[in-house]
């Protein structure tokens, strides 16, 4: 049975008696309601480290009153399972009332990097996000940290406020996990209808459009996003947030989509907002 | 003669070695111009720790516009000199560029404590603070780490953090270290005229007076202040900025001063802005 660790004070215990052992630890932390992009960081982390802890924490400071927390899916005997498979040697699952007891009043925030793209529809989040990665990453101490490419805001802003505050951890970002028709990973579409699992396929064939002129010459960021939005306003329940071509580290737009840049779409499919993203080459 | 490191990249080096060798680090966070204040801190740090760090670092982000940072005494030649004779036996002294590389953007703010008391005459004092304690904390990871009371409002902020964080470190608050007169001592002291720095012991005579009403049995926060005030104003260069009587962790007005509340004051005596408090017994 793979442990499952509530409390802040036994995970930092487990963690001492692992550094007493000179054990390295990868850590993955997750919202759950695991899919394959998750199990991947996983393996990788269990492939460069002696031990693999996984959080699962579905963190109320990073939803907006608006947003899914409520619904957000749950999932933990099946995560647990998941983890099982892929080798992870500990679950980390608090309480919120674990994590902010009454008083908390700490904000953690990386100024520009969060206003811009999903900071726009989703002001407060990456604050939320900041502030349960850097108390995760003091509780787990780990060697090396894994997140998905999927959210690319939230690898820029943790990789920003890692090296910014001098954390002690090292920050590795994996490649996007999709499924056959190109789809991203996410536990998110576990909300998408059917129909609309066909419609939300618009946002990675709006990002190869982009790759594909990006090759083919075309570098006008403006030009590559009319193109991106033809692709997914022909979608029915397409409704776009944002379509950027931006810097990978500022998340500034970029006037010339070039090598290295990012390509990041958010689009509400009926009533859920999907997330998407290339790097160009 | 005293190490003085000056990047980031050696002092985690340094503190790797410590570690390697299974020293424990006691850490005393300075701006420089150390009076015997910090010393007591280094002392106390150097009887529970194997290896003292003694940053030196004129934090530009603490300081506002028209605030005192240009002019800030800096005095490393003699710190080291002092810090050598207590024992301490490594100073981290690091540039501006080195804490703050460009493009830094990362904001600690630990809110509502740090809107109170000085908080309000000193907008954004506590942030830059905050962020500058967290970045030292990850570049020494300290065992321990040693602040002075005076600063009251501080360590409320840093004991906040690091609690709301879940930073592995131990914070220990030393008592005020105050000339024969009284007069806590602070680096900005040297700013003081000879008539000014007997103007300044108003500050404390006011604070053995809500000690003494106290015990008295007069509990009452506002006839305390008042009576307060009174002392202050006696003095001809003394401009109050707040007298207040507050819960130690919130910092909030409390109307009944009791046992463990706190006195704090803030009075600009000339052009010189000066705190200090008392905690009731």
């Amino acid at each position: 049975m793979l442990p499952v660790i509530t409390s802040a004070r036994d995970i930092k215990q487990k963690i001492k008696d692992f550094r007493t052992n000179a054990l390295t630890v990868g850590f993955v932390p997750t919202m759950g309601a695991l899919h394959e992009g998750h199990l991947s960081l996983v393996r990788q982390a269990k492939r460069e480290n002696d031990k693999v802890v996984v959080s699962i924490f579905v963190n109320p400071l990073q939803f907006g009153k608006n947003e899914d927390f409520s619904k957000y899916p749950r999932t933990l005997e099946r995560d647990c399972e998941l983890l099982s498979g892929v080798g992870a040697d500990m679950v980390f699952q608090p309480e919120p009332s674990e994590m902010y007891p009454p008083g908390f009043c700490t904000t953690v925030a990386v100024e520009r990097l969060e206003e811009r793209l999903c900071g726009k529809s989703r002001p407060g989040h990456f604050r939320g996000v900041a502030v349960v990665v850097l108390k995760l990453l003091h509780l787990v101490s780990p060697d090396i940290a894994y997140f998905g490419q999927k959210d690319f805001q939230q690898t820029a802003v943790i990789k920003r406020m890692v090296s910014d505050l001098s954390v002690d951890v090292t920050i590795k970002i994996l490649p996007i996990v999709r499924n056959a028709g190109g789809l991203a990973l996410s536990s998110r579409n576990a909300y998408l209808s059917e129909t609309e699992k066909i419609d939300a396929l618009c946002l990675y064939q709006s990002l190869t459009k982009a790759q594909s002129m990006g090759k083919a010459g075309i570098f006008d960021a403006r030009k590559i996003a009319m193109e991106m939005e033809e692709i997914i306003l022909a979608r029915s329940s397409a409704i776009i947030d944002y379509i950027s071509i931006v810097h990978p580290e500022t998340l500034e737009d970029v006037p010339e989509a070039r090598s290295g840049n990012v390509v990041a779409v958010a689009v509400r499919i009926g009533k859920t907002r999907l997330i998407d993203n290339v790097i160009l080459s």
